[in-house]
């Protein structure tokens, strides 16, 4: 059995039947972060993301765009928590051939980024690597009556999302501000069920928020928000790396985010009971069932 | 100029004079791990190592002690800083033509130690890659008064040892016991001014220590511990990977770990001065200079 033949997910899974976890872990694999007992009022949140060559950048990419995604991607993950980030680690895997100065785009990139959301760079390691590889962990925290995981949606619950979808590739992969700002102006203000980053498209990512929470969904094809890179409604749907939010809230909850005017908030679905799967109803007011279908590594 | 113009640890210089940490960090990069507040008792600790296919292992080794490695060489990590192991979250690079029993065997291995070590394994991140990458973040936690740094040998200290070196490569680099009992035993009992493990060689992590605390040494050539894989006096001086724990304590001190007889500690040296450098008596008793010389990545 290859790894293609039972995917990322299936991968994953395979692991998470084999961990055990003590007491002191809230959450362990399966959401955007882990999260860790800290003290009487927080948790700590703990993620890691790798970036490759030839996977998530390409050789002829900005090195100073690389190093600002390779840190970009974990802070998008604590904000989907509705968490704050604090410290970091960076793992570089450096070709030998690579110029001081090529890694000194990267590190400026990262290093600028982590300033901007004061993020401490504590330690890292580097090795030398045929291909560029960078992996950022990070920690974070987050007040125990704030944490957002996906598996808090409710069947009656309004699905919403921040900005717009479709085309990161052209762009937007690189250049996107995790959305921090956002995610904790939700959590100050209102009662947030269930909240996710869209890293592997939005049905997918959707997908994990039915899966864990045990629900279905229908999403209102028309209202998805299109960016003017998206191709179409399809490409808006399964894009990965948009890094933007989804998040489900009650229905008074989400009356309430539309009237505070703040950020850019879109409804896009409501969900359901886990028997009626994930539906969208497209452009013609038809019902068709969705695959959870987007990014795969294998 | 090229990577192999500055060297690993040039690079990391360039990085640290770079990063500007907040008062939450006790210790950033330049020691075995970060070192951040966490409450009235206790700091955190925080590592990353990352390995990869054809420099750290090679494509035929067990994927089993592989994967055990990539675990243990973090613990190496907190260990040397008198810590305990708590959670790790772990980032792989696959291959895609990569077989699921291939990664099963890997991930057996890892939390085969994961669990010896009672270390939760609470997240990932899971890439395509063209070669085998595993990058291990983890997270330890330390008695205030019980954490031992790179800076503290003073000029008088005896410089220690557990274990033996030398031909590391020829198996220890992937069979090895993180010393981490040695190491609480250490810090519970006695007064530890110094304390590494021996990654890149032991006078190269010496020279760390020399670094950090601003002193010189000597060596008693004829006390260094050679294992029966050691090819000679020279290889025990300059092997990596021997995650053997090399410390500094007072001549007090000294005297009643070596009266403990549990484990088995060595006297290998002396620090002195800064002014006196780094040097070794070899076995004619003649006083030769020595370079900070072991393994560089570039």
């Amino acid at each position: 059995m290859r790894l293609k033949d039972i995917g990322e997910f299936g991968l994953i899974k395979r692991f998470q039947g084999k961990i055990k976890n003590d007491s002191s872990v809230i959450k362990g694999s399966g959401d955007d972060c882990a999260v860790l007992k800290l003290d009487d009022d927080n948790y700590q949140l703990f993620t890691c993301d790798m970036i490759i060559e030839g996977v998530d950048f390409a050789k002829t990419d900005s090195l100073k765009l690389v190093g600002r995604k390779a840190l970009a991607v974990s802070i998008s993950d604590i904000a989907a928590c509705a968490g704050i980030p604090k410290h970091a680690v960076v793992a570089l895997g450096l070709p030998k051939n690579m110029r001081v100065r090529q890694v000194d785009l990267l590190a400026k990139g990262l290093f600028d980024l982590a300033k901007e959301f004061k993020i401490n760079i504590v330690g890292g390691d580097i090795s030398a690597s045929d291909k560029l590889v960078i992996d950022v962990s990070m920690l974070g925290k987050v007040e125990k009556d704030k944490l957002c995981l996906r598996s808090g949606a409710k069947a009656g619950d309004i699905i919403m999302v921040t900005g717009s979808f479709g085309g990161s590739i052209k762009g937007k992969h690189f250049k996107f501000t995790p959305r921090l700002k956002e995610a904790r102006f939700l959590t100050d203000n209102f009662k947030i069920n269930s909240m996710i980053d869209v890293s592997d498209g939005l049905i997918q990512d959707l997908g994990h928020i039915l899966e864990q929470s045990r629900a279905g969904a229908v999403l209102y094809g028309s209202l998805i928000p299109l960016s003017r890179q998206a191709k179409n409604a399809q490409d808006a749907l399964c894009s990965g790396e948009e890094f933007e939010l989804l998040f489900t809230v009650s229905r008074v909850q989400a009356s309430k985010i539309i009237k505070s005017a703040r950020y850019s908030f879109k409804v896009i679905g409501e969900i359901m009971p886990k028997s009626f799967g994930l539906r969208i109803i497209d452009y013609k007011n038809k019902y068709s069932k969705l695959k959870f279908k987007g990014w795969e590594h294998f």
